[in-house]
């Protein structure tokens, strides 16, 4: 919060809160799905992927693949700041980790034992999981949270007093992934996206949410067809997504909220100015 | 076009006449830039990238980082088709190509003297270039094609007699790109995209492309603000775009093609059915 307070951009606001979300409730709470907690490919590793972008300007960094960076997402800004490129993956992102010099630990850190027990009751139902295991039901009201339900996908928007947007997302994808499998977070568009109408974060089935481009489709709701936020995110829960598969935090300029979802699992925390701060776990 | 008359669904039409386009124009061309005659990254090694879309399902599949196997396209086809995922990448994607079974070579196969030479060039002006080397001019009519102008990323658009439309893209990217860069290709909604109103592949500078979501915004500004194909695209070209940055071509339920585009570079092809086909090299 106070980040906000000291007019730093949007960018730094979100990923000041992100960051606040990796190390306080994830680095030292294993639960969540993103960095240490990530969950396992089928091969038993972790490949870690992260976005971010900027709506004033449109900017926008990602990465995929990563193995050893300890904060994906601002490895994910490091690549929008100091490359031509907005997306790097895999080995090319690693290599241009350490070139950066963040911080990096070998990969067994983000293993952790409730991740290998969850491959393995994947592999043994010979599934690919969404990061929770709760019976999906749909619901119009956000489920109570409880400790399992806080698994998945941190996802964090922000917005300043100007309505100046920012998105960013960050995940170990799905338990029992295949190798090499890239899921709708750092997708530009899927799981992540900001312009000058709204910024968004989505969790969920990647795959489902690739195919209808959630995170853009909210925007381009709004920018196309004129709805309220409110209006287009419930229009893509409602009727571009399969029900179970898509959940996302949505907020537009003037600090409106919005966190619809067909699933449990998200992390979400938005931040506004000005007296319009909302920030926390749903 | 036989294969239009046989009545298979339009996505075996688009990666029919994207394969044909490889097989003719790439495999025995080195010229274009995709499979053979890939240009190459900052290391001198070729990570090539590809996307299919179905319009009528949505079903899609993508690749990157591939760096042995002869038709990347087919490769996203197989893992749209024979995993619970979209999009592999890099080692788990060429471990994908392996257990499948395709066609792989070396990859040296896949470096011509020509783009050793492009890169060299690039080098030594320091810059990443798009796959061309052309003056960008901003032209209302499509240029003239020449030899040079062909070098490009190869995209290809289809639709049937029933309004079915499916979109595929292929390419190596950019000269002298970082190792592990990911462009606008392989995504869904920037490089490539199918739904029911038109389908769209394009190429320029990925990552303008992809801040842009161009392939999506041509459908969203479809299906939500009612504009025709032509409007659109010029939109999109015009508004959403830098200029210099990016070209497409779609193709709409009704068999209508456009080819707007303020670069030169790219292989196009579009396949309508009954009395409407169109395809070819402009």
């Amino acid at each position: 919060i106070d980040a906000l307070n000291s007019h730093k951009s949007p960018l730094d606001v979100v990923e000041l809160v992100l960051l606040f979300s990796f190390v306080r409730e994830l680095e030292n709470d294993p639960h969540f799905n993103a960095g240490k907690g990530s969950v396992l490919t089928n091969n038993g590793t972790v490949e870690m992927e992260a976005c971010i972008m900027d709506g004033s300007t449109k900017n926008c960094g990602a990465v995929s693949g990563l193995t050893t960076v300890v904060n994906a997402v601002s490895l994910a800004r490091l690549v929008m700041e100091r490359t031509p490129h907005i997306y790097l993956a895999f080995e090319g992102a690693e290599a241009f980790a350490r070139e950066q010099g963040v911080e990096t630990v070998d990969s067994s850190h983000f293993i952790t034992p409730q991740n290998i027990e969850r491959l393995k009751q994947a592999k043994a139902a010979n599934s690919v999981q969404v990061d929770y295991t709760q019976p999906i039901s749909i619901v119009d009201e956000p489920p109570v949270p409880n400790g399992d339900s806080q698994i998945g996908t941190v996802g964090c928007v922000a917005v300043d007093s100007s309505g100046n947007l920012a998105a960013a997302t960050s995940t170990g994808g799905l338990v029992n992934k295949m190798v090499g499998r890239i899921g709708d977070t750092p997708l530009v568009g899927a799981g992540t996206y900001a312009n000058k109408f709204c910024a968004v974060s989505c969790t969920g089935k990647g795959e489902e949410i690739i195919r209808a481009t959630v995170a853009r489709d909210v925007a381009a709701l709004m920018e196309y067809k004129g709805l309220t936020l409110k209006e287009a995110t419930d229009y893509v829960i409602k009727e571009s997504t399969p029900k179970g598969t898509t959940g996302l935090i949505a907020v537009s300029a003037t600090g409106e909220v919005v966190t619809p979802f067909n699933t449990t699992g998200m992390f979400r925390a938005c931040a506004t100015q000005d007296g319009k701060t909302q920030i926390g776990i749903w």
